[in-house]
This record gives structure tokens, C-alpha cells and sequence, in this order.
């Protein structure tokens, strides 16, 4: 049968799969960083380029920031039709004194698991993953000439930066992009070799604040005590975000809309997940923070956060200057779960930093990114053959999870297009993603290529509804 | 009189005091940034060579760190014999944006207050202050042919960056170095125009603390709320540094051996002192900080305090990075009054940091300098005709005042030769030291220089004792 064609056609065809990974790869596309705007448009028109060889319609589309990729490839007569995303962007590589080989200089490895390891920045967030179904597809189309169903793809460039222009696109591109169903490739497994499909996401809300107090930097000395220190207040404000005894965020009106966890289902993840002390272990931890009553695992799969990912005043260089700064930045990110509202949070944060400013200081806030969190139906009638193809091909019983992250594509999907999503991906908790020396098994890339073909036969095989 | 005809030599010859001052100043003497050692050491022989010109025994002393200056003048016999002191290196000078002419590239310009400014780094702190005794001994020695006392010189360059190596220095030529009294040139005055005697100056102790938690950065949707944020700990751990309430420093033993200063000086001090709002307003503020209870200057001549001069931690650049760093740094310094333990309350900030560190976090400590704060005697002999000269020269009542800074020089000179200190500085309040556009006013350079004159004449007057 053609699937098992596909299937050894993906095996026989591995090496020249890594080298087209390794090419987009080494292409630097960090959205974040203004000055490689040129990098991230490469890397979309390498996309083009590859996917028009295996034959999509394919081409870049314009936005007021990076370009979009949107490719389209025919099924037969009434098969059902899936919009594949994925984004060609990157995080920034700093520290990069941490990278033991350069973040884009590809390199196949044996890791400390004994896997092969493919290490670079976007090995695994997201240009591996997103390349595990180009190069099913690749297989398919050589199996039998075609794909088992209509596949569009959209593979955004702006995915670590806000991606403020997703939105707009979907809307304007509606019909073009309409499909019964989207398979978002940007998830990890619930373990090595435990294939997972994600129904619980977490949304985000990032802001920046920047604090003035006097108009220039001072001498500690002449003036420390009698003017006000930016980062003392900085740090009084970031403080208070925590209730120090409950690690409750404390921002009014919080936890407004945050779902109650069923018994069963929290005692089902104690039962599948690790504990605290060993999901902790790889990152040389032991003991949970956050909120207390609920394990590492709820707090990040089902539980709303506040965290400060950036801070910056003073004098920060080698030796000691006593210097009373001017000014202090802090950037703070929330993490969202059930119908928790982005705006309404941005605004109360704001607002916790306004009521403890004095009246000479003052507060400058930068919106990056707001998005709501989303659950996937389990009743969703593409879920069940998706569950068993994996199943399939890592022969082990694939779990239904929930994931820490935000991936705003799948509320705006939902917005825009009113369309289901379901949420395959084959990274794993190791995989250093964001950090230096990131990773992506090649048993991943390898199985994941695999399973996509199987998810498409399987879902092919579903009637349209 | 001779006294009359130095003071006219010194006004004649003000331009090429000036120019080689603007020499000095081109030197970028940073003895905290490593790559600027030779920077150091060229400053130190560039005032070798022009106390040379004007007969002092000149030479550069090694130290560990970057070398002493040491010069001698011997004057009449059974003269007295003063130790002048002063420092040739300076501040590092980020944020370099907000200068308006380069920092090594020395300009005259006409300020805000109608004065003509001498603007670079250093021109205030010390260079600027130096210059005007080493011109003041220039024009003596023009006038007499020889001093009217005997002058030993030593300048230092490691004032802003621990200077560890001096009192060392100090102990190992106290035979060279021991005089009658120490004129230290580093302070300021009360106003434009008021001349002054410093003699509370505040110790410092200054730390740095980098906290670890995850063993490398992570993803904070990943990881968020479960893994222990560094920025958020030591959020935390800063913001326990002062009591909100009363903005008093929390330290265990913190303000042991804080002296109670007389009601009569307070109601002095707020006669000559400036209100908050007057002495804030310079910098853009208008309500003090910290403790309540105390005028802004009662806060900075004579209660201890607590600034965090510098905080670094997770992604600071433009854009977003939805990272949980691993690491997270602040620089702290403590001003000292009285007979506050430097050591002490070095030990008890650690403490204050390590009670508040999870078990699984780990905090490593790097000590920037520690010194008492000092007092000079009121009553010390050559302190009355140092005041009276200062008087004449500016034709203003001359004030014995606090300063909020620390020299650590006056203590150890206390320590290690035994002798009494006079302050004697030309500097004011919007000097702009260790900011950008650092300056110095002419008047205080020309009038400093006068100044000198006199006062070694006065103090030449003294009978030894």
C-alpha cells in the first residue's frame, strides 16, 4: 500500500531531508532583531522555493512586518482539506559564549541520552518541526504523485515577536485559508517516545516598563537616600506581583475566568506525568515555585503565570560604579488559561505599577503581544484518527496534554477562520528551546516526518463534515 | 607680599592652567574597566612629569593595581609639611549617548547658570580639583621660587574602583608619606559662591550578588510558575532591603553605632541647607526618599543608606524573549556613618540574602570595596585658618559641613599615618559627577586654585605642633 511507500521512501530519503533542514538552518531569520528583517525574508523564500519543488503553489505575502508563506497542493475530489502552520522565525541566540557549537552551524551530534541530536537555533522551535511535514509531504507526493488530501500551508516569520500582522492576514486571507481542520506543528511529546496531540494552551500578555525617576544619573553618594532609586522601586513593584506565602499573582482580578480542574484529570496527570522533583531534575531543580497546592506540571499546563523575563538599570558591567540610574526596564510576561482576558490584565498591571509610582517618578509601559488561551474539543472528530496514527507509528498510546506555552495561532485560527486546530508536535522537555545549544532528536525529525504521513492517510480516510 | 603676587601669577596665567588641565582630560583613565590600564598609568605619568617641571621630587609607584603618583617639596625649614591628596582616575562614562560633547574631548562652554563649565569625565572628580593645587604650587614656586611649606603629593588611581591597594601603600611608606595634615581635595562646597570644610564623609560598602537557579535559561511558557525565577527572587530579596513603611534599612545590626545627630545642627543645617523640593529640583524630583523623618540633606550628610546601583538579568534588548533566565545580578552599595562595621554589615547583607534563598538556588557574592565613615575633630589647629582663608578668597563665611559620599582615604590616612584630614574641595552640586556631561566650573578651577594660595600661606603660618 502507497502509506508504506511513503513510509520507506521518508526512511531511504532521511539524509537528504537533514541537508534541506540544515539549509534553513543556517539561515539567521531572529524576528525579534530589526537588523535581520533581511534574514527572516531568506528564510520564507527558501520555504517557497522548496515547497514549489514538490509541488504547492507557494509564494511570500507581504505584511507590515516579515512576509508570510502560503503554499497550496490539491487533494483528491472531495478529501478533506487541512491548513498546516508553522513559523520560519527564531529566538535571539544571546548568551552565545553558552552555544558549544555556533546557534547557525547545524550539527548532528550524540547527546547525553545517546540520541543523534540536530543543534541550532530553531532545530526544534520551529523550522524542524515545521520541516518534518514538508518532508512528508515530499514523501507522499513521490509515493503516489499526489497528496492524500488538500493541504494549505501558512508558515508565518513573526512567531517569537508578538506576531502582531497574523491576525490581520487570517482575516484578510479568509477564504483563501479556510479548511476543515488546522494541524499546528510548534508542541512537544508527553515524553521521549510518548506521542502526545495538545488541547490545552496558554495565551500571554507581554508588557515592558520603563521607570524615571530623576533626570539624569547621580552620584550614589551625593544623593543616595534623598532621590528616589528606579530599580528599588522597580524591584518594590516586580515584588509585590506575588503573594510571597500563597505565590498567588496578586494583579486585581487575576484569576477571573481561570477553570476549576477536574479531580480525575488532575489525578490522571499525576499518574502520566513526572514529579515535581523529577520534571524539575533536568534543569537542576528540585523544588517547585509558583502557586502553592498544585504540582510543576498543573502550574504550567493549566495554571496562569507572572513572570519577569528581563531586567536592566545601573551599571551592569565588570567592577563597581556608584551610580543612582535614572531609570530602570523591566520586561513581564503573564501566561494565560481559560478565559482569562489579556487586555484586562495588561491594563490591571499597569495599573499595580501606576499606583505605586511616587508622584516625580514616572512609568513608560510597551504592549508585546496579548493572546487569550484555547482548548481543543475532545470531541473534535479529527482527533481520534490523529491519536491512533501516532499511536501507530510510535507504538505507544498517545495522550491528550496540555502545554505551558502560548501559541496564539490557534485562538486566532479559531477567530478568524472558525476552524478547529490539532496540535501535533514531536519536541521533547530537552530540547533547550529559547536557551543556548537548542535541539531536535533526529529520531524526531526522522519519526515525526512518519507520523505526519500516517495523521494524513488517517485523516483522509474521515468523511468531511 | 609674595601671598599677592601668586594670586596674580595664578590669574595670568589661568589660560595655560587650563590647557594642561584639558591635557589631563584627554587621558581616559576608567580604572574599573580593565582596558583601560594603560590609560591609567599614562595619567600617572603625565603627572610625574609636570610636578617635575615645578620641582617636586616626582615619581610613578607600582602597585598591584595601577600605580601611585608621589611627589616631594621640601619648604623652609621647621615649616609645616602637609600631605596633598587626590585621584587621577575616573568613572566609566556610559550611557555615552547622553553626552553632548565626547567624554576625553575636554570643552568650555557657557552652562545653564551663565558659568562657563569645563565639561568631560573627570573635570569635577578629581582631575579638575587636582589641577587646582598643582597650579596653585606651580604659581607659589613662580613667586618665591620655593613653596611656603613642605608639600608631599600623593594621587591615586584606584579611588573609583575599591582601592584596595592604598591603604597597603599607605602602611608601607608611612615614613615617606607621614606629615602634619592631609589636604585632601575631593569634596565640595555648600553652594556657588560658599565656600566649605568637609568633615562628616560617609563610608561604603559595596557588593555584588548574582543569584542561580536553573542550571541555563529556559522557556517561560514551558517552564513558568514551576521553575524558581532569579529576577523574581531577587526582586524580592532587593525590595526586603528597606522597610516600606519607614524606608529604614532592614539589615540585622544595620544601624548600630548610627550616631544621633544634636538638634542645634539639624536647625543649623536646615537654615543653610536647601528645602527637599530646592535640592531636589536640580535633578527633576521633588519628594525625598527614603527614611522619613529626615530632611533630603540630613539624609545624605549624615543617616546611613541603602542603593542598588545596578541590576541585570534575562533578555534586555529590544523586542520581547519569552525567557526564565538561569542567573540574575545586582550591584549594592551601603553608605556608612558614624562607627557603622563595614564588615559587619557586609556579612549581614549575605545573610539577608541567603535566609531568603531557596535550597535548591545558590547566591555568590563579590565584595567592592568597604571603608568607615570619618569625621575631622572640630577643633583640630589647622582647621580655623584654613576656614578664614577660604573666606577671604571667596569673600563668604566658610562652612563646616556632611558630605554624602565616601572617601575612604580620610580613615585610612587616619589608620595608617595617624593624621588628621582637612577637606577641601571646589565642586558642586550640579557637577554632574559620575553622570554624562560631567563639568567643572571655571570659577571653581580659577577661584580653587586662589584658594590654595591662601590656604598655604594660612596653614604655612600655623606653628607645627
Amino acid at each position: 500500500m502507497t502509506e508504506q511507500a511513503a513510509l520507506d521512501l521518508a526512511d531511504k530519503g532521511l539524509d537528504d531531508s537533514l541537508n534541506r533542514l540544515f539549509d534553513l538552518l543556517r539561515i539567521p531569520s531572529i524576528s525579534t532583531q530589526p537588523d535581520h528583517a533581511p534574514d527572516c525574508r531568506k528564510a520564507a523564500e527558501w520555504l517557497v522555493k522548496e515547497l514549489g519543488e514538490i509541488g504547492f503553489e507557494a509564494s511570500t505575502r507581504e505584511t507590515p512586518g516579515h512576509p508570510m508563506v502560503v503554499a497550496h497542493a490539491k487533494g483528491p475530489e472531495g478529501s478533506p482539506h487541512v491548513l498546516f502552520y508553522g513559523h520560519y522565525d527564531v529566538q535571539p541566540v544571546d548568551p552565545l559564549n553558552l552555544w558549544t557549537s555556533a546557534p547557525f552551524e547545524p550539527v548532528l551530534v550524540k547527546g547525553p541520552t545517546g540520541e543523534m541530536e540536530i543543534t541550532a537555533r530553531g532545530a526544534a522551535d520551529d523550522k524542524g518541526q515545521v520541516m518534518t511535514f514538508v518532508e512528508a509531504c515530499r514523501a507522499l507526493r513521490a509515493a503516489d504523485g499526489t497528496l492524500p488530501l488538500s493541504v494549505t500551508m501558512l508558515i508565518e516569520g513573526e512567531e517569537e515577536s508578538g506576531g502582531v500582522n497574523l491576525m490581520p492576514f487570517l482575516k484578510a486571507n479568509r477564504n483563501e485559508l479556510k479548511a476543515d481542520v488546522a494541524l499546528i506543528c510548534d508542541t512537544g511529546m508527553l515524553g521521549r517516545g510518548m506521542p502526545a496531540i495538545t488541547t490545552m494552551l496558554r495565551g500571554m500578555v507581554g508588557e515592558e516598563v520603563t521607570i524615571t525617576c530623576a533626570n539624569r544619573d547621580l552620584h550614589s553618594g551625593m544623593y543616595g537616600n534623598a532621590a528616589r532609586n528606579p530599580i528599588q522601586l522597580l524591584c518594590d513593584i516586580l515584588s509585590d506581583l506575588r503573594d510571597g506565602a500563597t505565590g498567588r499573582v496578586t494583579l486585581q482580578g487575576f484569576y477571573e475566568g481561570v477553570p476549576v480542574i477536574p479531580e480525575e484529570t488532575r489525578a490522571l496527570w499525576r499518574k502520566i506525568g513526572p514529579t515535581d522533583a523529577d520534571g524539575l531534575a533536568p534543569v537542576g531543580l528540585s523544588l517547585p515555585a509558583g502557586e502553592i497546592g498544585y504540582t510543576a506540571l498543573e502550574q504550567t499546563w493549566c495554571r496562569p503565570s507572572c513572570e519577569i523575563n528581563g531586567i536592566s538599570g545601573g551599571y551592569e558591567d565588570k567592577g563597581f560604579k556608584t551610580v543612582l540610574p535614572s531609570k530602570a526596564m523591566a520586561k513581564v510576561s503573564f501566561r494565560l488559561v481559560g478565559n482569562q482576558n489579556p487586555e484586562a490584565i495588561r491594563a490591571a498591571f499597569r495599573a499595580h505599577v501606576e499606583t505605586r509610582l511616587p508622584a516625580d517618578c514616572k512609568a513608560e509601559f510597551t504592549a508585546h503581544g496579548g493572546s487569550r488561551a484555547s482548548i481543543v474539543s475532545a470531541d473534535m472528530p479529527f482527533l481520534p484518527p490523529a491519536l491512533k496514527a501516532l499511536e501507530e507509528e510510535w507504538q505507544h498510546p498517545a495522550a491528550v496534554i496540555g502545554c505551558g506555552g502560548s501559541i496564539p495561532v490557534v485562538t486566532e485560527v479559531q477567530e478568524a477562520l472558525g476552524m478547529d486546530s490539532l496540535l501535533i508536535g514531536f519536541g521533547l522537555e530537552d530540547d533547550r528551546v529559547h536557551s543556548p545549544n537548542e535541539k531536535y532528536d533526529l529520531s524526531c525529525f526522522h519519526k515525526g516526518m512518519r507520523s505526519w504521513i500516517r495523521v494524513l492517510y488517517a485523516l483522509a480516510a474521515q468523511n468531511k463534515h
